[in-house]
């Protein structure tokens, strides 16, 4: 997507490391990291210079790369998809990337393992994008029906909680890929941001992106979402996941779940845009079986953003000493959800509509 | 309630005006603010020096006690009143008290109506607490009954959100007023606390009074209260509320009707404290007909606390430029409320709950 009118991927390889996005710095600053060793990647997923589902599972494959290059043995190749697995824990497709690149150079030599590394996770890169273009062509359909049950040149009006867009993934983006392919499409929009607490991506992520591409955008708290499907002004709901169970229970951002609630009580659409690779087939219940990160009680009790004299200042809200806790996911259970966006096409979020894009997977 | 360990009100008479509590600085700093003209106190309700339904009516009679000091005509009065109930428009409280101000004083010669304005307005602050510790005394009553359920000695867990408690109130509070009865009566209880974005009432001011009495607490983002209902962590949800409909729909801070939505799915019982001043018998569809407040886009963009060293620090969260909504308040559908708990006893969010209320009002 655009960043400063330039096509630009989150991740791109350079030749001592892989570079990112630093996006703990963003919507005030673009800054770009370099990483150059295993520990480097390992402290960017758990610090979250890099987030978002996708976009970390083709960091971590990345991180094993790097590892390669230093030192190809089995031993440390498999230390090193432990350590980049556990640096977070809910979404699955970190362990999937990193597996995957795990299975495709364990079989070579020593000697040949960091190049191959490198081009696997390049090539896991590119199907990312391939994936989220794919999605985004069938959730325009989707975005079309419901557009036509609208007056002529009225909006189509958005919801989507935390950021699943472009920076949450190498490119396009999930849950926002079929809001750029509506763009493209010349179809009229507006989406509603909700600002994601603790972290705050979708006021500085999600709108930065928005902003950046030409999308027209209101930025809301976290509380407001209910409000506005009452009032009738929203038309869809679109969040991205982390986990989807085998029946369609879907781990998302902590709040998702409450969303999934009110779409549910206002007749809303609550579409979850799900690449495969976000899909644990071991998993059924999701409430009972995925596990929670639950994340620093700081990011809860302070929070940072930029100050008048364009500094980025850390403030305090709470009362010193206050305790807090800070669930960084919730679950939303699969009857909650009216459809499940893949780059395989649509399907209900149950047992019948998973198996059916599982019968196709190789 | 206690403040720095001794027992003070949110309000009182002083010799030229009346002292409030500067809720804005709060908690890092406890500043006492005089009120001296009725402008004094329009400013204090519309920039929220003090909010909370029932603080602001009590403020809102002060008002008028201010303005009959400096020119009792009946037109003088007229349009104090005006102008204090324009102030803030979702809670009705403020209308409740000016109203009843109005009518006290207006029958007596212009001569006599400072002192009684001020007398009156003393009056309804008594009141305002007499009537939040029956409140609390029902409350109390209930959440006896939850704890009857749990394992001895395990702590009652409630889920508030914004602040309906000491701070709202000239004392006791609405919501906290039960949860301050259920401690002296050395019955074990755990407060989860709403953030309450945007404006953080519950992580400035409930986090504050809470610790301030010594009442076990943890911060949540507004996000996390579903996921904490879905893991069975919540017992109860007790809010305020700024007007509730005959029927029984209940207007309060924005979000409030996101956690009515989580915990009618898992079954949490979901209790409104309402005084009977909130009691706005004229409306009865409360999503088509309680008016929202919009406040200023910049409570969304923009947020303070305190920095590092010590100030009071603005932050800028969202990209330059972001437009953003912010309605202040959201209605609960009286089907998502357990009960309303009123200084009268506590009654079911129906029609004929509200009747059995309104037939014992003089």
């Amino acid at each position: 997507m655009l960043l400063n009118g330039r096509p630009t991927r989150t991740i791109w390889p350079e030749a001592d490391g892989v570079a990112v996005i630093d996006q703990r710095a963003l919507p005030h600053r673009v800054q770009i990291a370099v990483l150059r060793r295993l520990h480097d990647v390992v402290r960017a997923i758990a610090d979250m210079t890099v987030r978002g589902a996708p976009l970390i599972g083709v960091t971590g494959a990345y991180g094993l790369a790097l590892q390669a290059r230093a030192d190809a043995s089995d031993a440390a190749l498999a230390a090193a998809a432990h350590e980049l697995k556990a640096a977070r824990p809910t979404a699955v497709n970190l362990a999937w990337a990193v597996d995957r690149a795990l299975a495709h150079v364990g079989p070579l030599a020593p000697g040949e393992r960091a190049t191959a590394a490198r081009s696997f996770a390049a090539r896991l890169a590119d199907e990312d994008v391939a994936v989220n273009a794919q999605l985004g062509d069938h959730g325009l359909a989707l975005l079309r029906e419901l557009a036509g049950r609208k007056r002529r040149g009225e909006p189509l009006r958005i919801l989507t909680h935390c950021n699943a867009g472009w920076l949450a993934t190498v490119d396009w983006g999930t849950a926002l890929a079929p809001v750029y392919c509506a763009q493209a499409a010349g179809l009229p929009l507006h989406v509603w941001v909700d600002e994601t607490r603790p972290r705050n991506q979708g006021a500085s992520l999600t709108a930065f992106e928005l902003r950046e591409q030409g999308v027209p955008h209101t930025l809301i708290a976290d509380n407001a979402g209910g409000h506005l499907m009452q009032r009738g002004q929203v038309d869809a709901v679109i969040v991205g996941c982390d986990r989807v169970t085998a029946r369609g229970d879907v781990a998302n951002k902590i709040g998702t779940y409450l969303k999934a609630l009110a779409a549910h009580d206002n007749g809303v659409p609550f579409y979850v845009a799900m690449p495969l690779s976000t899909l644990d087939r071991a998993l059924h219940d999701g409430v009972a079986e995925i596990p929670i990160e639950e994340r620093s009680a700081r990011e809860v009790t302070h929070l940072s953003g930029r100050s008048a004299d364009g500094a980025q200042v850390e403030v305090q809200l709470a009362p010193d000493g206050t305790p807090a806790a800070n669930p960084a996911f919730d679950v939303t259970p699969a009857r909650l959800v009216s459809a499940l966006i893949t780059e395989r096409g649509v399907v209900p979020a149950t047992r019948e509509g998973v198996d059916r894009l599982l019968a196709e997977v190789p």
